[in-house]
């Protein structure tokens, strides 16, 4: 792969194996960034049986100010990342599938615009409204004065921390492949020096795409760190009936509350006044390597997700029914983790909370694909069925954690 | 009316009895902004009596980046309003007279170089300056840990968030009103789902304005709200024997320290240092409609302002009387609203923290007017003798909340 | 000296003495900043025996978007200034010399980005890199929470405000000393009305640049000040073997860690896992004006820095030796101040917390030389030991507060 110096400059490539072009949209090491811009399959003189196009974009409007988005179009799907927001992903729309979910908060928040601490650390809820979202990578979880005495704000920094490096990069032989890529750090003097590379791609014309992130702890010291995949969604997925299935070894609820709920944890509530959220705490089965699936599909069972992850990076799977009412915010997460959602001082315990060795690097991957009939279904749930194998879930009727 | 869907795109409209030209100048659903505009009656080929320019203008310089202000000046009186700061007013200014202060802190401040929480919640007062802060609509008062547990950061969020949606309609007919609109929303999920559609009127050649606020609970929740229109007026009105006159049943001082002003409500100091402020709380009296009137008019009686609102919308009324040196802000305030100063966890026992329902929505009316001449006050006096009606005002020697 | 209104508006001038061209980049005042720009000596038509330029640049990537650097080559070396973070000056580059350090936190950080409150007080630490931070002048030290109830977080806020004004004022008589301006703003409505103008001055050719900061205090009330010049010296110069010298009267460990270092505070250890950091409190010596000289070699003499000051303005003088391991940050701090590294309550009752009157300025003057010979490092070795002429330095072996 040739590296592109200058921002956004188109090269023609040869015809080595490994051969792409390289776009540099944004490198805080130059302290530049390209503004708007868009390439194509056209472009590249690239004859893509599916057509497809990368666009960066900066908005405006109250709290967007300044926020970059880039909408990958790979034919069948369109995928919105946001930049500016931690490389989050804002939504993946299909033909009349969505990923994603509506929440109240409408505007692309630029974190300039949030304060994590505020509400006693749940400052991160003004921002809130993608279907991907990184949940780390210093900390995760709720709120909560910790045992060194600072207060860890909900689910960590990572999103709310503007990519520093941004790239596109295109295979130029089939299939074609996409990869967007951003690099965001978390750095902190005297306390954190961690660097995650993450990477997005997508084949044109296909119906899933895969996250590689690769999270580097760059400083000379072992540290703490966790990340959990909190990924969302709502309608059209969504809706009584749907249901959630995952390779399980025992779930249990994160809280008292759901309690209620776990007998019936599988499936969803329509629209629900009060319903409020129930947490249920699952620990994943996966295959001989380590990878699982988790799928969420709607009623007919002809609409859905089905998310792969690998146990031995992301050991557990946080399940967020959040089945209040429509405008509240109907949305259920699948959240592969290293970590459950409890505050990092009740994980610890727990052994759920990991450390990084200076220099080491750990790696993240994840696949979300798009079902889209009845078959698609099928196949991922046939998937999760060989993996559980015709073991027991357990259903344990505690909380790990009695959570004051 | 005809909305224009494109940014800023002039149309020459047609005959219709509600013919109007509409400019988006900035659109957040559409990610949009038009950048520095300007529109003129000449642009729009009417043929005002008085002459009138609307222009949006980015300003830049320490803490102003990016901060958008409009200005319109319709023949007699220059407004400059500040999108990016909730819509508030910075000042009105027509010949000599000037409807606004001079507070410390000069310049008109980006929401993204405060921290509302600074201070134990006093963040606001760095970029407080304006001639017309709205305090709300989440929450208005002190700073203060509410009953939720909570810090209440002092007078809400709303004046610290940028307009999503900014737009300029400028009737086509006599008399030519010009409508600058911006929706102000305060999101957080699971928290609050507010949105305020703030719409400023006036009218060429005329010496007052009119303020009318549409706020909207969008969540399926029933919510507390409160508001105060924060009104500050300085020099030239503003000075020693400057003076006060409201319809009010009862006037209160806010704390022990304003007990030593009580009899002397409506009248001012000249600067004094040492001062700092006193406050006090009125219960209005308001005509068979719920209207009344506040008037600020100088020693002479010759400049000042009235300010009408409804007690229907806004049933108390606060006078801030800070007339602490000059350099320290010479300042009185004005300020009509749902409640009082206090913070939330004090105004809940005297019934001055209302509720919105679900889809609910509030509407806040308020005109102000510069008062020019002798007789112009007289002619707002005279208003406000008409609404009191020869009702006694009670002074009510403690305050309504006994602070610790 | 003719001052231009409009914007980096070049302007010949006539044969006056003072005859100076002047550029303003920035100006808040006017809403209004230039953008990219730079000038040169043969713009100016000036034949520089050192030609120079000076440039500034908008950066963007990451949590740069929006920072304005000042890049001034005087031709013999380039000094970066930061308008957007309170004038600090990130780094002093000539042939293999640098001023400056390398922090993990590699962005020239925005303030919007920074919440300073964050980690208890802690989060100016999200931002450190700079070759100068100027710790001030609200309030200065440790975080904590101070006698009036309020947080102060480290090292008060001033390097985290913008500059209002920048101006680039530049002499068209030999030795056609370039001086670049900014006025950065410290203003809290009813708790702060600081203004302070920074000027650096640079000649083109010679190896040390000169700091003239005035402090004003704009309110009609008498304020509490503190101010440290934090100046951070890493490699090239610091060094296993490196040494510090300055004239002392007293030295003294900042707490129960240092203790350890105390009879080797001079020198340095080589980048030392662990280490964390060590901080002596000195009390200067000085000459009869008040000046004197604090001077950071490498262990062969041949590179180094003499940092000059005044102790009439800048009594105490903290040395922080922060010789961890390369990535953690290996830097030392020479930081005159008026004040130690304390939470300012512990200040106070050393008298270490001095105010100042209504209208009063309070100037400091600082020079930056570098060492670039064994023959400069033993010139600035020679001041000092002039200055010390012969006194003894007592070690003192307790900290001067006891903390908690």
């Amino acid at each position: 792969m040739l590296k592109k110096t200058s921002l956004a400059l188109l090269v023609a490539m040869g015809s080595l194996p490994s051969q792409a072009a390289e776009f540099i949209l944004t490198d805080a090491s130059a302290g530049s960034d390209v503004g708007n811009w868009q390439i194509s399959n056209g472009d590249l003189g690239i004859d893509s049986p599916a057509p497809f196009t990368v666009e960066k974009k900066r908005l405006f409007g109250g709290k967007q100010a300044g926020v970059d988005i880039i909408v990958i179009d790979n034919g069948v799907m369109e995928i919105t990342l946001v930049p500016t927001r931690g490389m989050g992903i804002y939504e993946v729309k299909s033909g009349d599938l969505r990923l994603g979910w509506t929440s109240p908060v409408k505007e692309i928040v630029n974190p300039a615009f949030i304060d994590l601490e505020s509400r006693n650390g749940l400052g991160w809820l003004d921002g809130f409204n993608e279907m991907l979202v990184r949940c780390g990578y210093e900390w995760t979880g709720h709120p909560g004065v910790d045992d060194d005495g600072f207060l860890k704000s909900l689910h960590g920094r990572v999103q709310n921390t503007p990519a520093s490096m941004v790239k596109v990069v295109i295979d130029e032989q089939p299939p074609y492949a996409i990869h967007v890529s951003g690099e965001v750090s978390e750095k902190t003097f005297k306390f954190s020096d961690l660097k995650t590379e993450m990477t997005l791609t997508v084949i044109p014309g296909e119906n899933s795409f895969a996250l590689h992130d690769e999270l580097t702890n760059l400083a000379d010291y072992e540290n703490e760190y966790q990340i959990i995949y909190h990924g969302n969604f709502g309608t059209p997925i969504l809706e009584k009936g749907a249901k959630f299935s995952a390779p399980a070894k025992e779930v249990s609820p994160f809280n008292d509350y759901a309690k209620a709920g776990l007998k019936d944890w599988q499936t969803y509530l329509g629209p629900t006044k009060d319903f409020d959220e129930m947490v249920f705490n699952i620990m994943p089965n996966a295959d001989e390597n380590g990878n699982t699936l988790a799928v969420l599909h709607n009623a007919a069972g002809d609409q859905g997700v089905a998310v792969g992850f690998n146990v031995t990076e992301l050991p557990v799977l946080t399940l967020w029914k959040n089945t209040d009412t429509l405008k509240q915010g109907y949305v259920t997460g699948i959240e592969p983790g290293t970590s459950f959602a409890y505050n990092t001082k009740y994980q610890r315990p727990l052994g759920l909370v990991p450390t990084i060795k200076p220099g080491e690097t750990k790696a993240f991957n994840l696949t979300y694909t798009l079902l889209q009939s009845r078959s698609d279904t099928r196949q991922a749930l046939d998937k999760v069925e060989a993996i559980q194998g015709g073991q027991d879930t357990a259903l344990r009727e505690e909380p790990l954690v009695a959570l004051p």
